[in-house]
């Protein structure tokens, strides 16, 4: 890079000093001087392609005007519409982003908290909190502003935004059972994660009001959000040769997983089994059956959480705000009336092969 | 924040010099001192929570080990693995991104551009260039280091990682002409960037030897890679009356449009029509029906941006390296043999629709 221009440089130009270049380019103080002395100094200062140091402002207010953020992996679909949020928010405030991959690797987490707080971010977005998080504890001790996005956990005075994650569940499970679906499996996890164990704690209540059937064959856990580990738990479902007609799988990706299976086992969506998912990312309006499924507010979800941010950093109080945003049901192909009978024909079938399986 | 420890706070705790503490915390500098004596400084370090200044050492060496990326939209599925594949290297060899959103506006790249100059970053990632873009041509005359993704420009010396645009198109053509399509239609764009001219031109130029028929109705341009703008397209097509069994869409939101439209108009997919994508985003593999298309190396092509960039950095060069990755072709259910005569009963209803409609 060429050698940045600086006041100095300015001033010899012009023949002034530079306090009087230092005080033209100051939006704050340029009102001390004449405007076309201002005019002047602007010019040369475009001329010569002089621009700001921003590092040297940030070590002197250590204020830097920057934020990080950790997701687990950009390439999860769910984050890219949250990152967004977060970028357009910080961007119309004037701050920065700087951003890292977790890969939910604990000891990545930790070193990638610690390299934003030797960069001098303003303030922290996590959306890799788990219940009981060791980062999260860190932070708070150290005063560093933040704001969990997506997951909160369970310690006391946490900023977060969060959905509803129960009310979403709700909605779900009340459709299925507005269909006639009376024996209801539920596909839950990460257990360590707030999304985990609202959903499945939802999921229970929401049973039991409804009052579809309820036995635990019909819980199972992924220990990833992934389709494999989707596939997995549907096959293992099957397994317990346990009726059921309807799944509430705990994301879009877990339910993919579901129809994977459902595919090679010749079941099909909705006929023999009604499937249901939660984010709504993108396609799944399109795949075969379109899926029906909680559509969240993901861009929101991330502008909201740099407003939190932003107040929180203005305000050096860690105030325990959490803002739920409320998802809406979105009903596609994949959820239909039961067959009659508990379970249909094909769904005894895929039983026993996965029964000879296991 | 709580006021940070300072390299002087260490001393004072241990009673020695800073120039002591300095040298333990820096690994270049530790073996002038005593095992024991870097072992008293690093713990004493560790508990009071000491952290090393990244923006006064910055600042210093005018090297702030960040990097900027601009993209045109985090949203569009195509960049997450790209910015994933930036971010991991990156991260590998200790440098930081930063990233913006331009939503392909011009001013808003330039206030960008500007604004990660001001914060020292020392190189940059563009995947928003146009051909003759303003923005690269500032940063060759300011000497910034710079790596284009995705697409490149046409201006000489600059740095590129970018897919082998020809390859893909060719392929997908002997594809289609391999089935039996004799009048494949392209729907191409957007004709600023490198994208959409090298695939049009790669088009014509298979289309011409591989002997399939050409005329210029069996041409027609987005100008942004859209669904809806792909939809569009494909009903201007089958507005202009002319025969065709096949479309090559210049990338797989278009190609999405193109089924939208052929859905509407109770065209079957691929018995009427069928239908190529390019870049292979997340799920179109599993909607109705499963796109073919060609797969890219899209996280690799990140990473690759971010050596290139990293080796531009240290030698002070502008080489005009050139990195081309070859895409392949993944062939599943939008693409079958034409049906009998060049376009069937049910596209001859679709082109009266949409003849009426214009």
């Amino acid at each position: 890079m060429k050698k940045a221009i600086t006041l100095r440089d300015i001033a010899s130009r012009l023949g002034v000093n530079v306090s009087t270049v230092s005080r033209a380019l100051n939006p704050e103080t340029r009102s001390m001087l004449a405007s076309e002395q201002v005019a002047r100094v602007v010019a040369v200062a475009e001329a010569l392609g002089y621009y700001p140091n921003r590092l040297a402002y940030a070590l002197k207010k250590r204020k830097s005007f920057t934020v990080g953020a950790i997701i687990p992996d950009l390439n999860n679909p769910v984050f890219p519409p949250m990152m967004r949020g977060i970028q357009d928010e910080l961007d119309a405030q004037g701050y920065t982003l700087v951003a890292a991959n977790s890969d939910h690797d604990l000891a990545y987490e930790k070193r990638a908290v610690n390299k934003m707080r030797e960069s001098l971010v303003d303030g922290l977005i996590l959306a890799t909190a788990r219940l009981g998080d060791v980062q999260v504890d860190q932070c708070l001790q150290n005063g560093l502003p933040l704001v969990l996005i997506n997951r909160t956990t369970n310690q006391p005075g946490v900023n977060a935004v969060v959905n509803d994650d129960a009310a979403g569940i709700s909605l779900a499970v009340e459709h299925l059972v507005g269909l006639g679906h009376r024996r209801i499996a539920h596909i839950g996890g990460v257990l360590d994660t707030s999304t985990g164990v609202e959903r499945c704690k939802a999921f229970l209540e929401s049973v039991g009001s409804c009052g579809a059937e309820f036995d635990d064959r019909l819980l199972v856990f992924v220990d990833q959000v992934t389709p494999e580990a989707g596939k997995k738990a549907f096959a293992m479902l099957l397994g317990r040769n346990t009726g059921f007609t309807a799944v509430v799988a705990m994301s879009d990706q877990v339910a993919i997983g579901c129809l994977d299976m459902m595919k090679e086992e010749g079941l099909r969506c909705p006929e023999d089994v009604s499937i249901t998912g939660f984010n709504d990312i993108p396609l799944v309006d399109r795949i075969d059956p379109p899926l029906t499924t909680l559509s969240i507010q993901s861009r929101r979800m991330g502008s909201e959480a740099a407003k939190l941010l932003i107040h929180v950093m203005g305000n050096k109080e860690h105030s325990g705000e959490v803002i739920k945003l409320q998802p809406s049901l979105v009903i596609r192909s994949s959820t239909g009336v039961p067959s009659i009978g508990s379970s249909s024909e094909a769904v005894k079938q895929a039983v026993v092969n996965q029964s000879r399986i296991r």
